[in-house]
């Protein structure tokens, strides 16, 4: 940290004090916003974070419309498997779907080197374009954990099972350490690239790998994320470590690297910071569906996190995953508010 | 427990020694072995389900091509919701469907009360065919908790994000407690009426609940499952309280009651034991994609959760979800002979 940061967001990260716990949400940005659905009705997602114009006036909606305490970068996790060789659609309806999935050690082979200035220039510049926009709001960039996207490249789309990833690994471990390998290598370099473009913090997703045993874990994916990790802590910034069903994890997640961990809903705030030690932030862990509830029990949600917090310095308000489809915006302003109103008198400041 | 019981699987269920670890697999009866797709080449599940003979013959099928410690009765937990009145449909590919799910206070006044004698009989014929059939090898009946029942029953089928059960419990909670009492009293009447029939022991999957947090389980679920599982254990015979994703809720389940709690493959089985601590019996937790490695795999994993158990009596192997799809029986085989040849070893009886 060269200067102490004014913003929340990066006070938080650093565990400063804060006037009132920051909040922003994971996929902010999105379908359940009018104003994302008006540009969608004429754009693929693909189209939009080809274009830094439009990707940038996306990523800027949920700051205008919720006064969130941060912007995170309009993209996609799956974005950097398109220039190392994988043919990636959102189908309607059905997610991503990739065409080429990987299967062998000729397709691992086959994958580019990823070159992110001249890959995903068009990422970097929006980032250029926000942060001349956004003024005093940090802006976060991001990329998908080598698990998680290696899940998605084997399984090409979503899975419940994960079988075809966790086959590849137990069944062929040289092919799956070297793809392993590629990816690390490919979102350590495009983490960086983020940050010299801009970026002023960074969260690697991983957002499958709840799927894991801890021993499966620290076999097939704590090395590679640490490698993407420590690549990113090398630039200075605050780097969030974010994973979902992640409770017999967090330790082994914490040692793979990151200066926050994100928790989702199924571990209480103050048993899995416990777990973590004092020496490192948390972000979280509303569940998404509480955004649909009555303004009432959300409230009391938002204060059950924020008791559990204790008011400690380090604590970065979110969901403990994406905005849903269909969720009110009205109840996500209300969420923000909620937030810093609660904590700005539980915190005392 | 009314005589010291023979079979190694009743006798770590009351953390009895054994000569052996015993070992059972949820849904060890299905599409994966090529005698049961003969029986559904003519039949649906359902209609397997109606003819006791037909069920009893599916019951015994792994217990014939396997070698396992336990049988489990051939059902489905959504089975009670039909005489309650919902229309059950097992589509293709799709899983179950239910045409009229709950929605509102009158849909849950409407339910009806189970009567399991006139409304399942067919269940209980099942139950006694197999007693005869069986000899030694005791019978598992199950039935699944309230919660993931009534999620099955809100959301009219598979969910991932638990929408409208959640919304349903945040802003109806009196539908939502009404309907879970009615559950409630229904799934304990069928399971009490399953071990007069003649069932050994019961399992109570509550496969779902891990989409709650702990605090949402306190108040939407625990005192449900409570009633069943107390209910249940009345009987005198051994009670399986299992459920999926449950790293956080392993104590509150073993509070709403249970014999034995059952783990899935994200808790080390030594560490989610001393969760628990000593005074109840564990099983679990071979990840299932784990039947899909090469044998040495398999075989060093069955090693790694029985070097967890330590031998210590009260440990029951299993998987921690249900058979996949596509399993090889071959490897399913196998890894029963490894549990049982690696635990009298380790153990040294």
């Amino acid at each position: 940290m060269p200067l102490e940061p004014a913003s929340r967001f990066l006070r938080a990260c650093y565990r400063l004090p804060v006037d009132a716990t920051p909040v922003w949400f994971m996929r902010q940005a999105g379908r359940y916003m009018p104003e994302y659905r008006a540009i969608r009705a004429n754009l693929s997602l693909l189209e939009i974070v080809e274009r830094p114009q439009v990707a940038a006036e996306v990523t800027m909606q949920p700051v205008h419309a919720l006064g969130v305490d941060a912007a995170i970068l309009f993209s996609d996790i799956l974005l950097p498997l398109v220039p190392l060789g994988l043919q990636l659609e959102f189908a309607k309806g059905e997610g991503p779907v990739i065409h080429n999935p990987v299967c062998t050690i000729e397709d691992v082979q086959r994958l580019r080197v990823l070159e992110p200035r001249s890959d995903l220039g068009h990422v970097l510049e929006t980032i250029t374009i926000l942060r001349k926009e956004l003024g005093e709001i940090p802006l976060i960039g991001f990329a998908g954990a080598p698990f998680t996207v290696a899940a998605y490249a084997i399984e090409g789309g979503a899975s419940r099972d994960f079988l075809r990833t966790k086959t590849l690994m137990y069944g062929a471990p040289k092919t799956w350490h070297a793809l392993m390998d590629k990816l690390a290598e490919a979102l350590a370099a495009y983490l960086v690239a983020q940050v010299r473009a801009g970026a002023q913090a960074v969260q690697l997703f991983d957002s499958w790998v709840g799927t894991l045993s801890p021993q499966d874990y620290a076999r097939f994916a704590q090395p590679y994320s640490s490698r993407v990790l420590k690549a990113a802590q090398t630039t200075s910034v605050p780097v969030i470590h974010f994973g979902t069903h992640t409770a017999t994890l967090l330790r082994s997640m914490q040692q793979a690297g990151g200066t926050v961990i994100g928790l989702d809903w199924r571990v209480p705030l103050d048993e899995g910071w416990s777990i973590l030690g004092p020496d490192i932030g948390v972000q979280g862990n509303l569940d998404p569906v509480a955004l649909f509830a009555p303004l009432p029990e959300l409230r009391e949600q938002v204060q059950d996190i924020l008791r559990r917090a204790g008011g400690r310095p380090g604590h970065i308000f979110n969901l403990g995953h994406g905005i849903l489809q269909g969720t009110p915006v009205e109840h996500v302003k209300a969420a923000v508010e909620m937030v810093h109103e609660l904590s700005r008198v539980s915190v005392g400041f």
